[in-house]
C-alpha cells in the first residue's frame, strides 16, 4: 500500500470503513493559519449522504484534530485529524466474507492481502476514506482561496441527463459551492434526482461525469516532464474510488477535430495574455497557462447494488449468487464532487509550495 | 522541473529537441539482463517518422549506451543512453522566439523559465524527448515479455475514423506489434492515412484515440490508496505531449449505464477467477484483477500547423499573426502508440519491483 | 516539516509533547502478521523513565491501534497508533514562552514557525515523539527477528565511564535486550548510574555513546550510490533528538591507522566468505557484507538542566537569565538505546522490502 | 541501486570508473543562471590527483554539458554533464575479477549484482564517480555564494597529524578554498604530506578527518522530524566512498561533558540572536540556527594498497593472496574535501528550494 499523497505538503491517509476511525495526517502545512472551522464543516457537509438519493448510513463526520493545531491555529507540525465511525454495522458484511462483490476491490484485496484485509464495507478501499480527504482538502482550499484560487465542480451528467457547461465560470463556481446538489440548471437537478431514485427503487445504481473548473491559478504551475499538472491531478483523482476516466479541456472530443479548430490562439486582454478558446483546459505542456482549468471526471455507477448478481465463493472456488446487504448509495456522483475539489486543492497547494516555498 | 519517473526503478529524462542529444538514465534495472538490441531497434523504428504522414525531419535515432551495460549485459549500475540530434535546424525557430505557438508549451515555458528555456523545436517540451523514453521502455518491455506480460496499442480512432476494438486480445496485441501503422482493420488504415494526408495538404493536423491492452499481469499490482494502477499509469501517460484524456475499461461511457449493466460479475474459468465482462478494464480498487487492462488515451491534433494563426508578440505585448515554419507532423497518433507502450512498461516494471523486489 | 520516514514501508510521525496524543502511521507493513503485543510492551518499557535517573514525568505509554490491525493481525492497510499524553503540565512551560532554552529547538522553531509552534515541552521536537517510533519499531523488529535478524544497543560510555565492547555479539545482544539499563558490565552500570545521579543532584545532565550491533542481515542490503546503508541509517538516527555524531565500524579511530592495519581481509569460514577483522562495521560500498553491523552514536548531554543559564527574551530582544522548570531527564542515553534499535529496524525493514518485495 | 539525490533539486549520477564516461543530470536547477565555468574548473582541479601523494592516473576531467545550458546560461531543463574517462586501463583489473579487494565494494557488489557489475577500478563504486558530483556541486555552490553562503573544508587530521581548528571562520574558509592542499598551518601541511609519502613508499595508505564550516546560512533550514539538516547532510556525505563517521559541533566529545559545559547559551550581538559557544555546530532540533555549521567527517585509509593481502577466490571458494595492481591513491583525504563541499552545496540548495521555492 502507499497511502501518502504529495511531495512537500503530504497527506497520509488511514482507517477502514467499519474500524474505529478514518483519519489523515497533513504534513508540511504552514504555521500560523487560523483554521476556518465553519468552512471545514461546510465542506464536510457537501460529502454527506443526502435524503433519498444516498445511503441510509448516516455519519456525523465530526472532525477531531489531535495534533498540529492549537487554539485553532496551525503550528507547523503535522496536523492529524480523526473522524469516528459511529454508524458501524459489521454484521451486514459477515456473510460476504468470501464472496467478492462485482466491480468492488474485494477480490483484488483478498489476493493481495491474503484475506487479512478488513472486508467490512470495503475496509480501507471504502469511499468512507474520502471523508478525511475532504477535511484535509478544506484546509488546503482555505489557503488557496486566500490566494484568489477558486475550485468548483458540478454534475455535468448523471445517467445520460446533462447539466449545462460552466459559462460565467467564477459565478458558476460560487453557485455550485453554495448548493447541496451541485447542478447548475434547476430542471436538470429534478431530472437527475429522479433518475437516481429510479435506480434506487430498482436496487440499481447510476454514475456520471463531474466537471471541475479552477480559476485564479497563476501561469507556471506544473513540473514537466513527468510531474505535469494534468498528470499529478489525474493520479490524485484516480485514487478516488469509482473514477474510471479523466479529461482536460477539449479532451476526447478533440480527436474528431482539426488542429486549426481546437488550437487556442493567443490574444491580449487588459494587457494580459489570454487564449481565445480554452481547449487546452488551462494547461499547456503540463503547466498552467492562466486560463481556467477544466477537468471532466467519469464516475462509474456505484458497484454496490441490491440486485442479485453472480459471483464466486473464493473458499470453495465455485460460482454462486450474491445479494449485497448493507446500506449503499444508488449514486455517489453528487457526494464525490467535493472529494474531487478537495484532492485537487491538495495537489495545487503542494505544487504551489514547490513553486513558492514556505512563503507559498 | 521534475524529470524523474518511478520509485524503485527510475527514469531520468534530459535533452532538448535541437540540443546535442536527448537521453535518459534508467536506474534500478536488474543486473545480468542480456539486452535485446534488435528489439530495441524495432521499438525505436515504431516511433520514427513514416512517409507522407509524418514530419520530413528524419532522425536516425541510434541509441548509444554510455553506462550500465557491458558486453551487451546490464551491470546493475544506472543505464545511461544518448540519442544524437542530427537533423537540427535551429534557424527555423529563430523568428518565433517571442511569438508563442498556439496550444504549445512555448508561452508557459516563457513565463516559468523567464525566457531562458530552449525555444527551438519546443526545447525540452518537444515530442523528441519521447525517443529516449521508448529506448528505456524497450528494456523494460523485454523484461515484462519474459514474465509473460504483453502490451499493445492501436489507433482506435483518428479524426472520426474508428478502428475495431480489440477482440482476440493476445492475437491483436501480437498483430499491432508487428505492423508499422497500428490499425487492426486494413480498410480503416487506408481511410485514416487518407485523413491525415488531407490534413497535411491543408496545412492542418488531426488527433485521435489510442487503445492499449495489457495481458499477463498478475492479480495484485497497484498500491492504493494513492498509488493506484490507474493513477500511476495516468500520471505517466499525461507526461506524453498532446495527451488530454485517459479512461480505463468502460470509462466515460459507463456514466450512461446502470450498475447492473456494467458491474463485472465473477465467474470461474479453468479453476481461475475471471470476470464475465471487463468494464473495470482489468483494474478494481486501483489494483490489477488479472483481466486484460484496457486503456484509451486521447491525443489532441498536433498543435504545429502551417496555417496562419493568431498569437501575440510577448516582447511588444501586441497581437500578431504567426505562420509556423519548421517540419511538423500532421498527426502523431501513429508515432505515439509505441511511446504509450513504453511508458506503461516502465510503470509496470517499477510496480512489479515494489511487489516482488529484486527478484522481480 | 517532513515527518515521513522510508520509501516502500513508511512511518508518518505526529503529535506534540503536551498535546492530546503522540502517534504514528506505519504504511506498507505486510498483512497477516500476528502482532506480538507482549514484545511491543517490552520495547515500550525500555524507553520508559526509570527511577532516580530519569524524569519524574511518568507516562503509561499504552499503545492504542486505531487502524490496520484487526483481531491482533495486520490487515495490510496503514497501521495507525496513538499514545495518550496523560501527564501533561503545560503551565510549567508558560513562562518560558519567549525565552529559548539553550541547545534546544526552541529558538529555531520560533523563527521557522513564526512563534505558532507548540512550545510546551518542546512540542513536536520533544523526545516524547520517540514513543510512537518505538512502537512502530517493535512491529518492524518482530518481522526482522522472524528472519533471524537481531539488533541490540548498549551504553558504551556515559560521561567518561566506558562499558566493554560487544564480544560474543549474539549473546551480548540477547543480554542487553533483556535488561533495563543496557550496560554489559555490572560494575560499570553502578558507576554510570552514580554519574547520572551526581549530574541530577547538581541540576546538570550527562550524555554518552550508544553502541549498536546488528547480526543476521544478509549480504547485499543498501542501495548506493546515494541510498547507502550507512547513509540511510545515519539520516534516520540523526532524527532522534540529541544525536550529534555517528560512526560505523572503526569510524574516527581509523584516521590514525594505516590501510594495512584496518583493511578487512577476506577469509572462508564454514564455506562462507567472512572478514578477519570488521573495521568496515559490516558495510562496504554502502552495502551490508554479512558481518555484524557496528554503529556508534553520540548523544549529547540532555539540554534541559535546572542550573541557571543565560538566554534571551525574543520579544524584548534582550539578554536574560533562565531557570528551566518542568520535569527533565538528567540523562537520556539509557532511554535512547531502544529508540535507536527501533528506528534501525524500520530502516532495515524498508530496505529489505526494496530488496525482496512483498514477500520480504 | 538508487542514484538519485535530493527532492526538489535532484542529481542523478551514472557511469563507471573504466567505462566511457562518468556523468550526472542535475534537475530542478533554476533557469537564467550564467554558469561560472572558471569556478567550475577551479573546483574540478581541487579534486584532481596531485603530485606524489596521489594516483598516477591522470584525468583531464573536462566537463562537457550536453543538455540544459545554452550559450552558458541555464535553461531550466535538466542539466546533463559528461566527463570522459580517458585514462582507462581495464587490463590492470582483469586478473582481479574474482578476488575481492579487502574493504572495497568488490565482494558486496559481486553478491548483489551477481557478478555482472563492472569490476574495473571499482566500476560504479569508484571514487571517480565523485568527479561529476563536484561538477554539479560547483553549480550549486555558485548559487549559494550569490546568497552569501560559504562552505570550506580542511584536513583536520591525517594519520594522527592535526591541523588547527577553524578560528576566524570566514577568513579560514576563504583561505582553504584558494589552496591546493587544504591545510591551515603550513608546517602541518609539510608533516601531513610526508606522512602520506611514507605510506605510499610502503605500499600502504592513510586516512584522516575533514572539518567543514558553512557560514551565511539563514536560520530555519532543515525539515524535522525526519529530514533534519544533520540527517540529510549525513546521508549525502556517507555516499562518498570511504566515509565511516560524521559528527556535528561538539560531536562525540560532548559525551564526556556536563550539559552545563556544552549547552550553547543565547546572547545578543548587533541586535541578532547568537550563541556564546557553538557545540551544536549551528544546528538545533535538526534546523540551522544561524551559527556556523561545523561538520567533521572520518575518511578511512584508502583500501587499495599494494601490500600483499589475504583474500578469497570467489569462483573456487578458497583463500588466496592478493596484490593489487592498478594506480592508487595512498591518501584521498585532500581530494575528498572538495567532494564534501560539493555534496553539501547540493543538499543545501535543495533545502533552500524547499524553503523558498523557485525564487530560491
Amino acid at each position: 500500500m502507499s497511502n501518502i499523497l504529495g511531495k512537500n505538503i503530504t497527506v497520509t491517509l488511514f482507517g477502514e470503513s467499519h474500524g474505529a476511525y478514518v483519519g489523515a495526517c497533513l504534513d508540511g502545512f504552514p504555521s500560523g493559519i487560523k483554521i476556518d472551522f465553519d468552512y471545514l464543516e461546510k465542506q464536510m457537509n457537501k460529502r454527506k449522504a443526502i435524503g433519498k438519493i444516498s445511503t441510509p448510513r448516516n455519519e456525523e463526520d465530526k472532525v477531531e484534530f489531535i495534533s498540529g493545531i492549537k487554539a485553532g491555529i496551525s503550528e507547523g507540525s503535522p496536523i492529524t485529524l480523526l473522524i469516528k465511525n459511529n454508524n458501524v454495522r459489521k454484521k451486514d458484511y459477515e456473510k460476504l466474507e468470501n464472496i467478492p462483490r462485482p466491480s468492488h476491490a474485494d477480490y483484488v484485496a483478498h489476493i493481495k492481502y491474503g484475506g487479512y484485509e478488513d472486508k467490512s464495507g470495503g475496509g480501507h478501499f471504502s469511499g468512507r476514506l474520502t471523508a478525511p480527504l475532504v477535511a484535509c482538502g478544506a484546509l488546503a482550499m482555505q489557503l488557496l482561496k486566500e490566494k484568489g484560487i477558486k475550485i468548483g465542480t458540478h454534475l455535468k451528467k448523471v445517467h445520460g441527463i446533462e447539466d449545462r457547461d460552466f459559462v460565467d465560470i467564477e459565478k458558476d463556481i460560487d453557485k455550485v459551492n453554495e448548493i447541496d446538489i451541485a447542478i447548475l440548471e434547476e430542471d436538470k437537478k429534478d431530472k437527475i434526482l429522479k433518475e437516481i431514485e429510479i435506480a434506487k427503487d430498482n436496487g440499481d445504481s447510476v454514475g456520471g461525469i463531474l466537471e471541475t473548473a479552477i480559476i485564479g491559478l497563476e501561469v507556471g504551475i506544473g513540473e514537466p516532464f513527468f510531474d505535469t499538472l494534468e498528470g499529478l491531478l489525474a493520479k490524485a483523482i484516480f485514487s478516488i474510488p469509482s473514477v474510471k476516466g479523466i479529461e482536460f479541456g477539449g479532451g476526447f472530443e478533440m480527436c474528431d477535430k482539426y488542429g486549426s479548430e481546437v488550437n487556442d490562439e493567443f490574444i491580449i486582454v487588459d494587457n494580459k495574455v489570454k487564449t481565445k478558446s480554452n481547449n487546452s483546459g488551462g494547461i499547456q505542456g503540463g503547466i498552467s497557462n492562466g486560463m481556467p482549468i477544466i477537468i471532466k471526471t467519469a464516475i462509474k455507477p456505484t458497484p454496490s447494488i441490491s440486485k442479485i448478481q453472480n459471483s464466486v465463493n473464493l473458499d470453495k472456488m465455485e460460482e454462486c449468487e450474491l445479494q449485497i446487504a448493507g446500506r449503499h448509495d444508488p449514486c455517489i456522483v453528487h457526494r464525490a464532487r467535493v472529494v474531487i475539489d478537495s484532492i485537487i486543492a491538495l495537489v495545487l497547494l503542494d505544487l504551489l509550495k514547490e513553486h513558492r516555498g514556505n512563503q507559498l
